[in-house]
């Protein structure tokens, strides 16, 4: 069930490029903007879609990209402070309805959410996984 | 419930550190070994258990912290490769019973577990987290 139409997708690594394939499969436009046009020489990758060489921290790419169209932005580069600043403006300037943010150090999560961004972050969710791996009766 | 009484956890970033706060508040003796001093400098953390400062690629450094009494390590450092390398060694070498490995590139799992190491791959996490996100229908 696609519930947002057009996706806009900062970071084309391994997360942003994993996304894009899954969402433009399931029916969304996804477009994926990175500084580095050389990530876009991807050949195992599936998604097709619009791919733009730029910093998305510029209003001008975001424009290229047509933020004003979109109705759902996700930061997934390397940088948790380039995430911020890209997910604030999609929120405060834009008016994106739903900004989703990936920040690796959870000491920032509060001050995202603070902003209105949710937030996922590679580190609890690792954390999680391996203390319940490790805590968890054993079965069998 | 303590299922591991030695644990060796390389790698003092936020996921090692998460991590050996949260195993040795639940009874497990916990080592932590870090190339760079200067991680284990962090005030904010309540695990006082015993740091090693090396390279736990070498073979020394790991039989100080007495990997032969170890029943689990958890190698959690940024490089997907040196991690592979410790597990292995962990594995291979020492005979540890549970080894688990962080590896970013989802692509690099299935060679892990050729190797008998359990993975957790932080990229794939997000990935699904955000997809459960965007893709779930909206409750309420």
């Amino acid at each position: 069930m696609i519930r947002y139409e057009y996706i806009i997708i900062v970071g084309y690594g391994r997360l942003g490029s994993l996304l894009a394939d899954r969402l433009s499969s399931s029916g969304s436009s996804v477009v994926v903007i990175d500084q580095k046009e050389t990530v876009f020489d991807k050949p195992a990758l599936e998604f097709s879609g619009f791919k733009i060489t730029g910093n998305a921290a510029e209003l001008a790419v975001l424009r290229q990209a047509k933020i004003d169209k979109a109705d759902c932005l996700l930061a997934t580069t390397n940088q948790d402070n380039l995430n911020l600043m890209i997910a604030q403006v999609a929120k405060v300037v834009f008016h994106v309805p739903k900004v989703l943010a990936r920040v690796f150090d959870p000491s920032r999560e509060a001050l995202y959410r603070q902003f209105g961004i949710e937030t996922i972050s590679p580190t609890n969710l690792s954390a999680e996984l391996f203390l319940k791996t490790l805590l968890a009766p054993e079965l069998g």
